[in-house]
């Protein structure tokens, strides 16, 4: 039996192998087109009103092509949940056009959808030529997501814990961990071939504050207070954010009879919201900016590199834009949310800025995603391991206080009722 | 519903912060009177040759006022599981006394046992004051198992994974995080308050050595896989400690009609033992040198800080002296099993001698309780964030190849069958 498990861990391993080299160098590729695409429309501001067309294009792209690839993540993880391979090898060509077009016009998007949805698509592609069924082809359908999550933001441990964590709440496939963690990190090695590196973040040094209890505690009270105050507003926003991106998606398909309506009227709100705001900063991903002093996630980590409401806008955009059906993903701009929340609460609190944005940054993502483990994990690959205890007080509180439906909706069908 | 869960959350949590108070605070006397012990010893070396007594002596306790709670670890693990509290209120007291017996005269024993019998006893006691029942009960459990090994290792986060991963494999219990997390952070500022402070390790930096891919990759793929091969080893050791606490008891029980001649035996094959190597590296918890060279968790951190086998030595100590009735903990043994392996595996695969002792220290843990993820979190709270990858690699390894039964027998039946 032992002897089974080990043949199996040695066997879906190795298949993972080249599939994480398949799809790391998918991920290099649309890192690479998707910063060409970006810094495009930095320089063609116009691109912005052809948003409503491109979103028309992309509807009819999934009309067509893209079909049965709808679904995205959530059929993704059904699939998985269902040791089931019938994920259409179109799924990451499809995706990967959708989210560069969705970023070359201005939608406020992410991408680890897309990330996901290839190492998705590909890995059930290598399982129907090496035939695969049951637990190994779920295995390795795991170990692809472990991959393209890896890949696209440049943390392994963080790819495959998520992995894990993001099919059901409460259960580690202990068993897809080691193929996971390697074709996590086959993906980020591949990607870092390519010779694509990844947007480095920095918590400053946070000055002793010496209080009446230092002789005693190693801990600043106050910091922690702060820190589970601020944690639960984060798990409030990742609640309003998939609140919002649920009744926006479902206002949408009762008003409109005609479908490909939907992404035009997006396409026009994100217009007059810009138009509005008199800036482009909550368009696209948020992370290069289109101009000195524009809020970005890098820029939060620094006070005063976020406005009050920030992280308002770009929940609006962002619901707006994935709700009306343009492509990407919600982590991007979840980090974005959590980053400038965190900003301003620190502003508020008196906080250190850039621990907070910090927090924000993985603490928003735990709460939507309902993966608090690998969140944690994220902090420290992304921050360094200082500061684990607060990473993991942020995103289990933020977890707890982020209601019971995350942006997955497959995701909670597979929670085990009590 | 959520409101349901939040309020449980929130009153379980209330009640852990006295229950982790109380906790903190006698292990703060623990490691107190055991530090005291082993310094004792350290100046009074025949006291090793009352060891036989010295077994007796808990025999009989843990025959008459202990004998319910002589199942330890096991009991406790099996009562969170039937979400009963039929943890005796004496467990605490009499696994404290005899652990420290046990040090005082030399047996080779750890601290966590002594730690989470604490922890389970007084939050059962506790449990039975607030009349708790049910989920709340269970909450409370696992809080109070929590705090015990946060505070006895200063580890909060591992602590708290730690005490949800113990349960079962592959089940982490969400709603508990919270109030463990805290638990075991209050646990561990308790124990910092009475000025207890624990040992500090270090992994020196590795010296980058470029080869022909290191333009590409910003791996080294030879390190990595000499941890690979190390992790195989921390595993099989793991593997091999548990097979021998589990096949020396049986053993014994076999052998001898009368119980109470087992320890007499233990403890005069400790002192063969020790005669026979003409050094008392071996005995007691292994944190502290008894003279200088002295091999210790902490000297097997440097260059010929260990010998070729002292990790089997060390096996060979612990489980005999467990297995024959002596009291403490696997986890501080496999401490100094792991670093002392991971320091002779360094030598034979010229491999940074400190990163394999903190490799080895956590991964032989995670082998042998089976709690990869909690390990995982150890490696970072005590050597930091920057390994987090070789840490993940080396605890999931070595869990694989760590055989179906970990060292807590109530472990395993926990694991929903497949």
């Amino acid at each position: 039996e032992q002897f089974a498990a080990f043949r199996q861990i040695l066997r879906t391993t190795i298949i993972s192998i080249p599939v994480s080299i398949v799809i790391g160098s998918l991920v290099a590729f649309f890192l690479w087109l998707l910063s060409l695409a970006i810094h495009f429309r930095f320089d063609h501001k116009w691109l912005l009103f052809l948003l409503p067309l491109a979103g028309l294009i992309i509807h009819f792209i999934y009309r067509t092509v893209g079909k049965s690839s709808e679904k995205g993540n959530n059929l993704i993880i059904e699939q998985i949940a269902l040791e089931g391979g019938e994920i259409p090898p179109l799924m990451g060509p499809v995706i990967l056009v959708t989210t560069v077009i969705t970023h070359l016009f201005g939608g406020s998007a992410g991408r680890e959808g897309t990330a996901v949805q290839i190492g998705g698509s590909i890995a059930a592609l290598f399982g129907r030529w090496f035939k695969l069924k049951g637990s190994d082809l779920k295995i390795v359908l795991i170990a692809g997501i472990a991959a393209g999550f890896g890949a696209v933001f440049g943390t392994p441990v963080t790819g495959a814990i998520f992995a894990m964590e993001v099919l059901a709440i409460g259960k580690i496939q202990y068993n897809a961990l080691i193929p996971g963690l390697i074709a996590a990190l086959v993906g980020d090695l591949t990607v870092s071939a390519w010779h694509i590196t990844h947007v480095q973040y920095h918590i400053d040094a946070i000055p002793a504050a010496p209080y009446f209890l230092s002789d005693y505690l190693p801990i600043d009270f106050l910091l922690l207070a702060k820190v589970f105050i601020s944690s639960t507003a984060f798990g409030l926003a990742s609640l309003l954010f998939s609140e919002m991106a649920h009744k926006i998606k479902a206002l949408g398909l009762k008003l409109f009879k005609h479908q490909w309506m939907l992404p035009i009227l997006g396409g026009l709100i994100i217009i007059g919201l810009t138009l509005l705001l008199g800036k482009p900063d909550y368009l696209s991903l948020g992370v290069d900016a289109e101009y000195p002093g524009a809020v970005t996630i890098p820029s939060a980590f620094h006070t005063g590199g976020a406005q009050a409401w920030s992280w308002f806008w770009k929940t609006l955009y962002t619901t707006i834009t994935l709700a009306t059906g343009f492509k990407g993903g919600e982590v991007t701009p979840l980090f974005y949310i959590g980053a400038t929340l965190g900003n301003t609460l620190a502003t508020v609190l008196n906080a250190p800025v850039s621990l907070f944005a910090a927090l924000g940054f993985i603490a928003v993502f735990a709460g939507a995603t309902k993966t608090p483990l690998a969140c944690t994990f994220m902090g420290v690959e992304l921050f360094g391991g200082e500061h684990v205890l607060l990473f993991t007080v942020a995103c289990f509180t933020a977890y707890f206080f982020s209601g019971n439906s995350g942006i997955y909706t497959a995701h909670r069908t597979a929670i085990p009722k009590k």
